[in-house]
């Protein structure tokens, strides 16, 4: 864990100073995106650098699979982002001198991410060996409003005398990425994934077209510029990798050079070049038009729509108040203009896990945006949608029915190598159709129900139905499979998964039922609906009778609990010490399991039985997935160990800030940022989703004063602010809202209205962790002092 | 499966005529091997051919293994048995004409091999395009005798008219192989994988060397000939890949040129390439200084002194007397002379399973090797000791004690790349422990369990301990390991292996206090055996009481049944058409386990749990290894089912003969074809090891009016001639051997003993097994039609 360094401040994050070693962190922490189109913080001049990262949602690259030995059904392609054309690149002369951050002085050198306006602004005053001195500003933004552009304004002033700017705009295709792959065919294709269509001039529009090799994906890229305030002269070319527009100008002290560059993007597997060059150009040619003032209050007024019911405000904890504004900042922009396009792992501020989406969108990320940014949700769950052909096709390889979504992927196809992690942790199916579940109930978006829900709901219905089995008592069973926890692996009755699975088929039942002629278009038989009901009532849930938990699978109490006492503290990650089979065997979870059940399915625990399994897996749990805090978080919040859950709170919220992992600078924790929201949200605002609406156990641990947060729920808002004592809700709709507070149904009409908080039952003893991996305490991870220049 | 075409004899494998698509089949059965050196039994003109294969036992390159993803101690290099310089090759030219099989006219073309002779001898007439007549006569050994060498003695005769011959006799390296490796870097390192050391001709004696890349193992090859019989000239030159010696004659009608050819190998991994031709060369030297005929003097009395204790005489089945002793024969000289290197799984007649050794060595192998070779056995054993080291290192990095043996492997490093199958298969370590034992126990070989096996039993029984755990009532579990059913993996308590620690565990108490000198050198420490003994003691056996049956593993009774009756005949093997999560879930057996457990550890069960046991994984297990019938038919014959027994016999006894598994193009099968004596032996004959001696219990099936077989006890041959009503026990050592005969103790000294079977009590309905994989009845599997000229 490394020390804060950003500056703490409610709605910026912002640095100055620069530090080499930690560029790469930043780069990530700094990244901008539109959900289409995401731009690594790199520094304008490209060098130094990280990670250049420029990446377009869904632009891959096929690779071949190796496997050491190899089995049915295993795929036998990878697929892994590349870097687009990189169009941040803009280079500095100072009387022929290039800027270079590690020659000349730096006198100052600061950023900030603004998370009201959208951009990211950089400033630094240097002067260069021979004495010039310059001060330049440049903003950025990755356009809300014009999907496939980012834009640059680049200003540049001379300072205590005249000198000779140049200033080399460019885009910059197959940047050397520091990738090492054993496989040398991956390598290749990774290395340099593009190879030239096209490359144009027309005055000083610039265009570059690229193909990849493998997944024959057409890229093209425009870049316009427009200059001000000087008397410049601009020249543009292009070729093969490289297009540049060279802009000269001799400033006076005090005269200032003001470009702004614009660079879109569009990519097609299908579309020709020339269609695409079109497209990118257009795109250009209208933002350009908009020009830079626009563009920004682009950016300003879908954020401004985005807080006035997302945002989260506390009273207490200021880095709480900016690392939460942070994560729902960075959710958002990841996915705000996906549009039927999924949610990388890591959005578009990375290449880790090689730009593959995973469970945990639909499990952690989707649901802050159903309560914040509901049309991102369902873009995102009909991107989902759209890859249910390959889901299809991949659980008839498996000899199963319906549907069987793939665990990684960019486009929908199965990319898992490892089968016992992947094709076995059938539960993302039933987290899908949760997420299709709660964005309903929330929504009450009743034609996306219709049209693209019931058929995610009935394909995974049908896969949970052959992939189970009936025993002789007539108990559903599914055997064989992974639960969330990845050091468990191919267990019977993983409790998550059965309970996610039940209410899969209950809400696959009740769709169908509330959308007859849609089942019947889809081939929905008639008996199907009771079928799965059947099921879900069927199904079996393992109860450990003697210990009065729940095991998280089918006998798992029972097993050997691991040796924590002998394990040295740097032996975690535990997967890179040991080897799957002792993990498998012995109880250890990486992530919560159980406890996440505990929260998304509440309603299958007795209170009892959630302290009891919260304290049992506690003690267990080693948190080596940043998967786990948040629900063990929200959960400690319920059984009434709100310091405890505070505890987590900090973990998650400083993860990407404070590099809690130690890989941040591979991209930010989307879903572990989302995790944030939900460990205040659902923890300790306590909402939970039912059938019959929403509930709320607000309750704030001892450092908060007040926390405040919105949720949309059918379309408009409702808004919390709680305090130690009591709290009050504000809904914006017109009809009335019916929720509960504690035990207690309210319903609002317009007037906010106010209620007692319950006093707390003793909770007991706080739970332990296995030796060594308690949380650190709240206090030590917000009050670590924020970074001064480096 | 194929139709039989060898012709049937008792002790020759024979075939007229040649089918092209038949070759590699026919290349593997006619394979000479003295278990240093291996020949596929390739055409001398080297074309057409199936598979070109020279093996030296050992010599393998060394290649980077890929993982789609990465896991904490997979093996990061794999190993691949190569092909060594090609000294088979002798090309004929009749006036200039190349001879061509598949051009001019072929008369007739025979091969044969001679199993008591230990040669394989081709003849063929052929008439060149333009009227050249020929009778040619090849005869090979690979010499018991000379471990080094390989001898062709190639005599061409004219007939009809003069004509002028030329044969080219080659060594002949980096062949063009057939392996396609998905991986460049694998495919690189096989495809050419022996560069060029040294390329020398003194005289008509050439020499060449080369060393593989990767693994840096060096291999010398040299060349002789005599030739006699015609005024014959001769050169030599050698170059990089090629050295080639020419010898021309012009033979007038019924003249004969006759040559004999010496082809002598030596390899290093250390030893200079001067130290190695001079060895290679001296051992040339000396094999053609002995001659032609000495050469097969020593064949036929190495193997001579084989069968006088190894051969198995059956009376009523012509095929499957042949088969037998096949199987007894290439068994043999896969070992004979290996002396500190391992048996790989097709010995060196294929490079199937790319030349590793298996666990089914020590388990299936070895066995045969002590009853009928002991100093074969106790060379093998000592390979697996020699490989303690990288065993130590494996466990180490396991975090587990002592030793764990490689799964698969050449020189004793773990190459296997998935680790469910492979290092989840702890058994492998008891099978050598048993291997040890039953060697000891059958030989007396006090000097080898105290310089040798009491390491392996201490080693071995270390990493049980550590391996395993005590619950709460002190019952000792093995926890979430793969037993010998590939369908089934990562379980808890799979019975064959907990039995197999037991006995491993017992046997190296015992061992440990036979030899305390030893034991103290070895760092045994004193508390040691009662530990080992107290866990074999405490070791968990589950049993399910409800079902009767002893459980594959902890709940496999419980498991769902595999869809047999919804699975078509084209669907297996299974692994191959399912994945691996549905068969691991479900009761469906590759191969028996449990049941090989009821032969290997017979003395933990009662006769009704193994007749139970029998019977019920009877209908479960598939047979989709080559390695499940062989104890199915032990233990067949032992719950009564005689003509089960014998049906499964006939299968494994068929098994390359017939290339009942469609694969024999790959290589034999050594432990199906060591299994086909099983069945006879521990089958039929009803042989067991005990601590208290050797226990039989002969019975045959209907269709044998006899069988006699012998067993090497104690150095000297136990001989049994076995009839439907009795059976006749005959020793040749000096001391008195006690063994029992059905519950009836004998002493054998000097005289032969007659005892009469017993009364057979009726068995019950004769199990049933999973729709259509009864084995073949035995009846048609032995009544085939034998081939005819193709």
């Amino acid at each position: 864990m490394s020390e804060a360094r950003f500056e703490v401040d409610p709605w910026t994050i912002g640095i100055h100073g620069l530090d080499a070693d930690r560029l790469a962190h930043e780069e990530s922490v700094f990244g901008l995106s539109n959900g289409h189109l995401g731009w690594r913080g790199n520094l304008d001049e490209g060098d130094p650098r990280g990670l250049a990262g420029s990446y377009l949602n869904g632009v891959f690259e096929e690779h071949p699979m190796p496997h050491a030995e190899d089995g049915y059904g295993y795929p036998d392609a990878g697929q892994s982002v590349i870097n687009v054309q990189n169009g941040q690149i803009i280079r500095l002369l100072v009387d022929d001198e290039p800027f270079d951050l590690r020659h000349g002085e730096l006198t100052s050198h600061s950023r900030r991410l603004d998370l009201r306006d959208g951009t990211l602004t950089r400033e630094f005053d240097w002067t260069s060996p021979t004495g010039r001195r310059v001060s330049v500003r440049s903003t950025r933004v990755v356009s809300f409003t014009h999907r496939a552009a980012a834009a640059v304004r680049y200003e540049v002033e001379a300072v205590g005398g005249a000198c000779e700017i140049t200033v080399l705009s460019e885009l910059l295709a197959n940047e050397p990425l520091p990738i090492v792959h054993e496989d040398p065919r991956v390598q290749d294709l990774l290395t340099e994934p593009l190879e030239t269509v096209e490359a144009d001039v027309v005055g000083d529009r610039a265009t570059l077209i690229h193909r990849t090799r493998r997944s024959g994906l057409t890229i093209a890229v425009t870049m316009e510029h427009h200059v001000d305030g000087a008397s410049a002269a601009t020249t543009t070319e292009a070729d093969e990798d490289l297009a540049r527009t060279t802009i000269r100008a001799r400033l006076d002290p005090g005269e200032r050079l003001d470009i702004v560059k614009i660079v879109a993007h569009e990519w097609s597997s299908d579309l020709s070049a020339a269609t695409l060059r079109d497209r990118a150009e257009t795109a250009a040619d209208a933002a350009l038009a908009d020009g830079w003032d626009r563009l920004v209050d682009g950016q300003r007024r879908t954020l401004d729509d985005f807080w006035a019911c997302a945002d989260v405000v506390v009273e207490g904890e200021p880095r709480l108040q900016q690392a939460v504004r942070f994560a729902l900042f960075q959710v958002f922009q990841a996915a705000v203009r996906a549009e039927l396009r999924s949610v990388p792992g890591k959005g578009l501020t990375g290449s880790g896990y090689e730009g593959h989406t995973f469970w945990d969108f639909e499990a952690f990320v989707l649901p802050v945006l159903t309560a914040t940014a509901p049309h991102a949700a369902e873009q995102a769950l009909r991107w989902r949608h759209s890859t249910l052909g390959h889901a299809r096709d991949r659980a008839r390889l498996l000899h199963l029915d319906g549907a069987s979504f793939a665990w990684r992927t960019i486009d929908g196809r199965e990319s898992s190598g490892y089968w016992p992690a992947s094709t076995a942790a059938f539960h993302i199916n039933a987290d899908v159709a949760a997420a299709v579940l709660h964005y309903v109930r929330a929504t009450g978006d009743v034609d996306f129900e219709r049209d693209y829900g019931l058929e995610i709901l009935a394909e995974t219905a049908r896969l949970w139905v052959s992939l189970g089995r009936h025993d002789a008592d007539g108990a559903f069973h599914i055997d064989g499979v992974t639960g969330p926890d990845e050091y468990s692996a191919v267990v019977n009755d993983n409790v998550f998964t059965n309970l996610m699975a039940q209410l899969n088929l209950r809400g696959a039942a009740a769709a169908t039922r509330r959308h007859p002629d849609r089942a019947r278009e889809l081939g929905i038989r008639g008996d199907e609906p009771e079928r799965w009901d059947a099921v879900a009532d069927a199904m079996h849930i393992p109860f450990d009778h003697s210990r009065g938990v729940h095991p998280q699978s089918a006998g798992y109490t029972d097993l050997e609990r691991w040796d924590f006492e002998a394990t040295s503290q740097d032996q975690y990650l535990l997967q890179e010490h040991f080897p799957y089979f002792d993990l498998y065997r012995k109880q250890v979870l990486k992530q919560a399991d159980l406890v996440l059940a505990l929260h998304l399915a509440h309603e299958a625990f007795t209170p009892e039985e959630k302290a009891r399994a919260f304290e049992y897996y506690e003690a267990l749990t080693v948190r080596d997935s940043s998967l786990s805090a948040s629900a063990q978080s929200v959960i400690a919040a319920e059984v009434g160990h709100l310091e405890l859950a505070y505890d987590y709170l900090a973990e998650v919220a400083t993860i990407d800030l404070d590099d809690v992992h130690g890989n941040t600078h591979e991209g930010l924790h989307m879903a572990a940022l989302a995790g944030g929201w939900t460990a205040i949200v659902a923890g300790f605002g306590g909402m939970r989703d039912t059938a019959e609406g929403f509930l709320f156990r607000p309750r704030l641990p001892s450092r908060l004063a007040r926390l405040g947060f919105g949720v949309r729920i059918h379309g408009e808002t409702l808004r919390l602010d709680v305090t130690q004592t009591a709290t009050t809700y504000r809904y914006s709709g017109g009809d009335p809202l019916r929720i509960r507070h504690f035990d207690e149904e309210i319903v609002l009409e317009g007037a906010e209205v106010t209620m007692p908080t319950p006093a707390l039952s003793p909770p007991g003893a706080r739970p332990t962790q296995p030796a060594g991996r308690a949380p650190l305490p709240a206090g030590e991870a917000f009050d670590q002092p924020a970074g001064e220049p480096g």
